[in-house]
């Protein structure tokens, strides 16, 4: 029953965490012989202002227009 | 000096955080022999396209009207 | 449904975790209104080495002999 | 880049992780558009004794021979 | 290649989040000899209702008019 | 009082993680303005088998001699 906790930039809709829900429960059925009803997913969204890679904000990042 | 981290669906009044916060630090103080001033409890509340279980999104489960 | 991510010294023993995880799950039942079988607990003990409170590791801090 | 923090009882093989963590990146570069190479994952893993739910640890439930 | 998480009251601003996510790359740089590129931070901010030390709410708490 | 939880790849000496703690503990009382003595920071440390990044565990990777 493996407790996956994602944190990523906001701004996916609910149609993407949908299909990456269904898909990270799928690998984890397939590849970590996990029982389906036990996995639970949480993403944590956090904004370009909260989120830093190199020492560098997101939001001070120039060319990333998307959120990635 | 326990680091209690929660997930939880968005929803719950000040009130509820408030018992459940002292609840769990007595529990830590009597069962852990925790110091209480170094208990500290963090609440992460996400929204129900943010949280899915057995691969279904919390959102798109038809019979849970209240957040559990 | 919360997660509970509980982060401490290890050291403690698999009965103060069972009551601990009692514990809490009875608090969240009755203070949150989460459903008892949804509630996930996982304890991350850390040694003395990988845990500092104000700026200095546990394992430096000369007057703490039992785990807190 | 959305970083993953799997929490799962000990017990998969390093080819276990090693699928587990491929296949989760790719459902994230396919469905999140996330870029492939600031995807981080980390397994943290629990021993029976630290897992709970129900409000009970998973080295008391007796009918969950393998880790799941 | 760390991943930093850091949980804390709302209420910083971007700048303070710059400085914060610069020096503790540049701490994780020099000390532990990380790559700085592979360096992650993420700040996850809560508000004063979903945070408790000693089983009080930060927003129970008189005496501490600003985030600390 | 902010809360710091690092994830990293083991290997890190007592020494090193003495340095960091205090090092990211001065950052945030400078930058954050945070109180000292809330300060709590935990090293989650993984293995080269429990670490991944571009869909790769670290133990895959051949050129990284040292945990980075």
């Amino acid at each position: 029953m493996p407790l996956v906790q994602i944190t990523m930039l906001a701004g996916r809709t609910a149609d993407q965490k949908r299909k990456i829900a269904k898909g990270i429960t799928n690998v984890l059925v397939e590849e970590a012989g996990a029982r389906r009803e036990g996995i639970v997913i949480a993403f944590h969204e956090v904004s370009k202002e909260s989120y830093a890679s190199g020492g560098e904000l997101m939001s001070d990042k120039g060319s990333n227009p998307q959120p990635k």
